[in-house]
């Protein structure tokens, strides 16, 4: 007698993260990523954050609406870890077990990069909330580089005023494009630095060529 | 010459927390604390948790309101957390800087005992968050205990609908009865326990005393 066949595992999806500044086109080619692998008969979940699940999205309009100023650095980074605790346990993992590709606009970086642009002292802080409470990095990162004035210069164009951090000019803009080009530098493992100053279809082949 | 004598710093006011299961009597005793001190000149500021400052107000209704089920324990800490954070910024600091005693109606040992209560592996989590991001405990902690039946049947009986952890019946509450006084026990440098199952005003005199 020999033992039935195990039942195969369903093999764990891959968890693919677009970041990069405001303008950058890391949203567009989120998307153009999740038709193309969709036309090829991947199961793709797209989402984004902060948000991406009911309860996050909640936290997400804490974040995004009213007087921005009346949360430190600090409560930001906890909303925002809690927010990304909630996405990560309702989305993303559900998904990524029973083998689809998640891609999701945003994720762990921007906490990094945005609240390490303003005081260099919170990124140890957000770095190990994200050890004790998340503890999870995407697979592939697609950092969509841009020159941080023509990023500016779109960003604004389409605000829907719900993204305060647009608001903050040209230097603070910069300081984020540096925060995401060191960031990719050092986590070389799982981000790729695309240039986003190109044509959006000519971005997205050179991302589908990454994969 | 003589340098001129510096300006005497305003001495840190004192951080008083009640603590103890819902019906206990804390909150009356916690008011008639800050109305007897009050009587006696001391200028005292009354506050709660969770809330305490307009952000860790809305923090609040994310946590009592809407479906208790939509938040995982970990993402409920982390909500706590956040409003705690912005409590002490905004509310307790302030006011303990400027020489005042502050009174608040429940405070970090309430997370602890909540949650732990439900999973001690979570009782872990709490305290490395709390060391994170809270790093401060109170000066001063009561305790008031009580029978968990007695208290469950007060804390129905005025139930708002929004003190969801009430409806979680007799056996919760003796654990979280349980839990305040293990704490108690493991912190006896600033908790007294006090028992809560007599007339109010000699409980108040039980807690005067100890000042």
């Amino acid at each position: 007698m020999t033992a039935p066949a195990p039942v195969p595992a369903t093999p764990q999806g891959r968890f693919i993260t677009f970041e990069g500044i405001d303008g950058s086109g890391k949203s567009t080619q989120a998307r153009l990523l999740a038709d193309d692998l969709g036309a090829q008969g991947t199961d793709v979940l797209l989402t984004r954050e902060p948000g991406g699940s009911p309860g996050a999205e909640e936290i997400r309009s804490l974040l995004l609406t009213g007087d921005p100023d009346r949360w430190s650095a600090q409560t930001e980074i906890l909303l925002f870890t809690a927010a990304r605790r909630d996405h990560m346990e309702k989305t993303v993992l559900p998904a990524l077990a029973a083998g689809r590709t998640v891609i999701s606009d945003r994720f762990a970086d921007s906490t990094r990069v945005y609240q390490g642009a303003t005081r260099g002292d919170l990124r140890t802080l957000v770095d190990r909330l994200h050890d004790l409470m998340i503890g999870r990095e995407a697979d592939l990162t697609f950092v969509i580089d841009m020159d941080a004035a023509t990023a500016l210069r779109r960003g604004l164009a389409r605000s829907s005023g719900e993204d305060r951090f647009e608001d903050m000019g040209l230097a603070f803009q910069q300081a984020l494009r540096d925060g995401f080009l060191s960031l990719a530098q050092a986590a070389t493992d799982r981000c790729i630095v695309i240039d986003g100053d190109r044509d959006p279809a000519v971005v997205a082949a050179d991302i589908r060529s990454h994969l």
